[in-house]
């Protein structure tokens, strides 16, 4: 079952996570990457558990809505080995979006499906119909007043397995109270997740406006390429973003990388960003800070 | 009217557009620029022509459809001064999908709208809904018997103008007869386009889903900011995609790139790829080639 672990590197396997929900993502990525599977499965598996947290307001089941109060996600996987890709985007009724996304890399001929048709594909292919919407998300709809910035933080999840293989996903329900339709960064490739099997991979969370702008995964895994360290590869990255953006907007972005050797890291243009991140030693939780800082 | 018109470098306005049918879109955008009109405003007017053409069976009206016999149309914008940017996706009924997206970004707290949404959104800002099929592409529709590669020509504009401002456009009904809801690489910011007003614009055209796995029109202009001619920006990136895919894929991707010193470029995976280029010289059409041929 381990035969081909050292095919590429001997490299122990390893599980990123963005933000404080992601230490259960990582966790169950880490059983699987433990007992022997592959990146990509690991990915899925731990994805899936944020996304059906109703706790976590910002991903799958328990999302805050769009302005029409209805839930609308978006979620993309990309394969290192294959270098292929799945995303679906403006998705409703779907608890595990980037299960969507996988099967659409997996059984469709096409990389992205968008709105009701991407249900369409869903319900084709086993998934069912459930509402997204708790009781405590419905009310945080009900009593919204200001447009506050709540609820982009992302599920992004990068997984290097004992083969040296590696996958990154993410999933999303959006920015809180988002215009219906709206699509952010997580579901388009090279924006919100990215990996090159030969360098490593990277995923992204925060304001989808501005991340998009920047094809931000992309860059971090293009610095990895130009012999960046994954931390140095971020940094560079979010100083791009705070150089090009106004300096006194207000916009939250993170990066989250892991290089094919299993060095990882991080950067944000908020002060503090928490991370996790999962190795056969355990489960180790860090923030990044603001590049300076 | 022209007074900052030498604020940047006095460079003469220049056109760039994918595709024979890009010679009339880089003329109507030369029309804009040669008036002393911004690129922006150039980049609409020239990728409106192709949207409105019946004769042009990707882009737009007369688009062919997809597997449910509607048209189902992506487009975006990106703006280099603002480096803001617009897009919409899986939108039915729109003839100038562009607009939309330029609408989008200029009308709108987000950057990417899609599906029905993206109709209401169009509709509720003025535009009027109406049928994108032809009589001519709803019987090729019917007749359709091979899955042949067909209608993937997407229309890529991008515009310097005499303030030394970049801009750059796609628009496209995606694959023939594709699945309902799918998107490809053209409203996908840094797949289908991508500009940054200190360095370059580029654009892509051909097998959408391949072309998002290389973030292409971003990385050209990556390969720009690091100093590469357009020409063998285009060439690198195109490379990089043969590198990465298989030898006996069948993989019709094309770049065009412009400098903001004016000077452009395009590369492709096939042996001959058409594009028109605009100066005050007048309309010249040039062929790029695989690298290496």
């Amino acid at each position: 079952m381990r035969c081909d672990a050292v095919a590429r590197s001997g490299t122990r396997p390893v599980a990123v996570a963005t933000w404080e929900f992601g230490g259960p993502a990582a966790t169950a990525a880490g059983e699987v990457l433990g007992a022997g599977g592959v990146s990509l499965d690991a990915v899925e598996a731990g994805i899936n558990v944020t996304e059906l947290d109703p706790e976590v307001g910002s991903v799958g089941y328990g999302g805050l809505p769009n302005t029409d109060g209805i839930v609308e996600v978006d979620a993309a996987v990309m394969d290192g080995p294959t270098h292929d890709a799945g995303s679906v985007a403006g998705l409703r009724g779907i608890r595990r979006p980037v299960s969507v996304a996988r099967t659409v890399m997996e059984q469709s001929r096409h990389v992205m499906l968008v709105g009701p048709e991407a249900l369409r594909f869903a319900l084709s292919h086993g998934f069912e119909e459930e509402d997204l919407l708790t009781e405590a998300s419905r009310k945080r709809w009900q009593e919204r007043r200001n447009a506050e910035q709540v609820g982009h933080d992302t599920i992004g999840l990068a997984a290097l397995d004992a083969a040296g293989n590696l996958a990154v996903g993410c999933s999303t329900s959006g920015l809180a109270f988002k215009e219906p339709g709206r699509v952010g960064d997580s579901p388009l490739i090279g924006s919100g997740l990215y990996v090159d099997n030969d360098v490593g991979a990277a995923a992204a969370t925060g304001v989808g406006e501005e991340i998009m702008k920047f094809c931000a995964s992309f860059l971090v895994v293009e610095r990895m390429r130009a012999g960046d360290t994954p931390d140095r590869a971020c940094r560079y990255v979010i100083d791009r973003i705070l150089a090009k953006t106004s300096a006194d907007a207000d916009v939250p972005i993170a990066v989250i990388a892991l290089g094919r050797d299993g060095s990882c890291g991080a950067a944000s243009t908020k002060e503090v960003f928490p991370f996790a991140v999962w190795t056969q030693d355990g489960l180790e939780m860090r923030e990044a800070r603001r590049p300076g800082e």
